[in-house]
């Protein structure tokens, strides 16, 4: 992810180059910025904004469920990193290090956190006496780094933010609640306020967190038929209760080990609400998300313009008062300009007003998603934006579930299948989408897929559309049905 | 700065050791853990929450004002470092450093940000062109890194946490415009919400931000006569313009160097805090950034508890309804031991609530503040308390007033004069708080003072109670009326 200077003067098409289109849209649209320094990108505030609204989403449902916010070191020595043996190997070789401050080498190194379970499992073996103390329940708002290689901005990036959660409980089915819990917040803040249909499921074995014990994902389809998995939550048993010797005396009088958890989701979920709404004229934002909802036009004959606004002015004041999201676009530029402009940015609702709306008490309101215009009586004009954003909300869903239910094949039981399914897309420029497919519950099986069609398990779903009775790659009898997609 | 273990079971006196005070309030109340890390901390949950509060507070009012947040990269090249010459000088001795990353060495040393001038400076050069481009008015929050030698939980730490706003501006008149806006805003969230009176003012040169033309601060003092810089404002003038190349075509169409702004403040805002209103039971926190503003614990024999309770709950919800931040206590601990525990705590106002109450229809507030009980009518039992939370922060804010005016000296004229303050205050094991002084307007006057005395100049007030007419060391006349004090 280099510095890309080129300004954006139009659009890829998404048939075109999926990935050009999503670059060019999110620079257009403002949302970031490249920079110096390797794969890291600055948010900029129209898309600092967009991870602002998923932060209060997700707060709130945190704290409804008993959660408080820590903040713990971001330098993680390196002796920590060693504890849990499959956790080092994870991430190992994606850490940066510090190795100098304050003008002398330190005696040890330092990583900059990828996850934090670590240094959290240091700390709650100190704070974990008694029974009394259970459950632990903490999430932080951090930024962590993973020295990835291939960098895509928003989805994946070596400095991302995210938050993660670390609780601690005194029984497997404690903790197990909590996972799952967790991964339920997750997808009702995708679904609900994303506008993202997910499937909840569990990772397979090669695709679990490293040091998990059971790895549970929400996975959600992109425009181009790729994954992205949207949220994790883990169940990581006793195995950093070892590592860190976090203990407890329990109501029996004995030392146990606790059980933990972590979940996390992070800025890769702006990145996923761009590849599901948007389209060939840039971003769709989904109401509850969208910095601004209703933009707001006048239009008509410049000599005419004050008349409009003895109007309009009100009108803002009136709909900015009932809590909509308004902002209104009073620069010199044709109305046409803008109404190309604001579409761009993704705003879900266009308010336009003239001289001849003024005369009849009314108003256009234009739909993002739609394209839709209907013309509205100034009278009820609150009700009415209210109920065309929540239906816009809907209808993106909807447009997005639809989408994923087109690209997603429940007919393929053959590697050779599967081939010919691919071949068959890419010829016809088409998504080639997810499969939904049995797996034996052999590694190698999967890792034969990944070879040969690049298509990666995504998750096994708890509640999957159809039971899949053979392993798509030896045949034999499926231990699991599986959703199978190239994913980012 | 290192990790203690020891349970705090007393809180030491103030008078005995105000140090050893401060480090077992803050542990008892459970507000932040020591960690393996060099002079990094945890802030726990209750001490993250009163973060949260002032984040909220903050972000208001930077939002209301026209800002914007954003997030930057928190790696910053070493080559950036060296731009802005002072600033180098004046950052490099503190930076941790990173020289690896995903197994390989780093070709430029990353520097892990101590503020973020020359990253932001960087991509402002990117992004203004035209004085259309201007003003940039934008935030952010972010974990910073200074490698102190002598560190001191929330006050000064090697990781802490802050935000820092960045704009640019057409004119030296706007930009010092928002110099004095922004800094007005951190007098306005400390003495408002914090309840902590402050001197707003400008810094000495020799206590300059290194690349700044202009620093303002407000400062505050705490308990000990200790002062604490509470929040700062830079006007940078064209100093990082220069360094980075941000220029503008301007209406003129000349090319013209922007002129910058930065203003930060920091988790040692909680610091303070706790600093300013503490006392020997442990922490006591203004009512506008208390997590819990109101305990409730029912009193009286356990065999009436289930008729207290009848009244308690309904009580509660009410309460609560209001926005009242409320919490009950239901232990088994008594009475006593809870009401230790909360005003420990710092809880303003403690509802006690027994069987004779219920029939009187009344309840007992105390606060924390002023130890008061009052018999208050269930009736109006909601503005009551909403009565009692203001007058509370109002007192909160006049008692550190007062403490501030009982240790202002403003009758100090020469070095010999605080030297004998200074150790007749040792003496009476009284604050040597601060002296109002006349200085000459030399840094070498200055370095006399501090070295002498260890008294640093703390600001010039813009609005002093006196001015002084000769320079406290020199004798000469004075430039400047400066607070001098001894500082955290």
């Amino acid at each position: 992810m280099k510095e890309e200077k080129a300004f954006v003067k139009e659009i890829t098409p998404q048939s075109e180059d999926f990935s050009r289109w999503y670059i060019d849209t999110i620079r257009k649209a403002d949302l970031m910025d490249y920079t110096p320094v390797r794969g890291c990108i600055v948010f900029k505030p129209d898309g600092f904004e967009l991870w602002e609204r998923i932060q209060e989403a997700m707060n709130k449902r945190f704290k409804e469920t008993g959660h408080r916010n820590a903040y713990f070191p971001m330098l993680i020595p390196e002796s920590f990193m060693q504890k849990e043996k499959e956790h080092v190997e994870g991430f190992n070789p994606e850490l940066p290090w510090v190795t100098e401050a304050g003008g002398e080498p330190l005696e040890e190194r330092l990583a900059l956190r990828p996850t934090s379970e670590t240094i959290i499992g240091h700390m709650y073996s100190q704070w974990i006496q008694s029974y009394r103390d259970l459950p632990v329940l903490i999430n932080q708002w951090a930024n962590v780094f993973r020295w990835e290689k291939r960098t895509m901005p928003f989805l994946r990036t070596s400095e991302f933010l995210w938050q993660e959660g670390h609780t601690a409980h005194a029984t497997e089915e404690e903790a197990r609640e909590e996972t799952m819990r967790m991964l339920e917040i997750y997808r009702e803040v995708v679904e609900q306020e994303l506008a993202i249909p997910v499937w909840k499921g569990q990772k397979t074995p090669s695709e679990r967190f490293a040091g998990a014990v059971d790895t549970y994902s929400i996975e959600a389809m992109m425009k181009d038929g790729k994954a992205v998995q949207a949220g994790t939550s883990h169940y990581l048993g006793d195995n950093f209760a070892r590592g860190f010797e976090i203990k407890f005396l329990d109501r029996d009088n004995t030392f146990k080990y606790v059980h933990t958890t972590s979940w996390g989701s992070s800025t890769r979920l702006i990145g996923s609400m761009i590849m599901v709404h948007g389209d060939d004229r840039g971003l769709a934002l989904p109401p509850r998300m969208a910095p601004t909802q209703v933009i707001m036009i006048p239009v008509g004959p410049m000599k005419l313009r004050e008349k409009v606004m003895e109007a309009f002015d009100p009108l803002f004041d009136r709909i900015k008062a009932a809590g909509v999201r308004v902002r209104a676009d009073l620069r010199e530029e044709t109305p046409g300009w803008k109404f190309n402009e604001w579409e761009m940015r993704g705003v879900p609702l266009r308010l336009e007003i003239g001289p001849r709306d003024v005369e009849n008490g009314q108003v256009i309101l234009a739909r993002r998603d739609t394209g839709e215009k209907t013309t509205v009586a100034l009278e009820g004009i609150v009700e009415s934006i209210q109920s065309l954003l929540a239906d816009i909300q809907q209808n993106m869903y909807q447009k997005a579930w639809a989408f994923r239910e087109a690209n997603s094949h429940l007919e393929i039981d053959t590697l050779e299948q599967l081939a010919a399914h691919i071949s068959k897309s890419e010829q016809q420029n088409v998504p080639s989408g997810w499969v939904l497919a049995g797996w034996c519950g052999d590694d190698a099986c999967e890792a034969k897929v990944k070879e040969e069609t690049k298509f990666t398990s995504r998750n096994i779903p708890f509640d999957p559309p159809a039971q899949k009775q053979t392993c798509i790659c030896c045949g034999r009898k499926a231990q699991h049905t599986v959703w199978f997609g190239r994913a980012y």
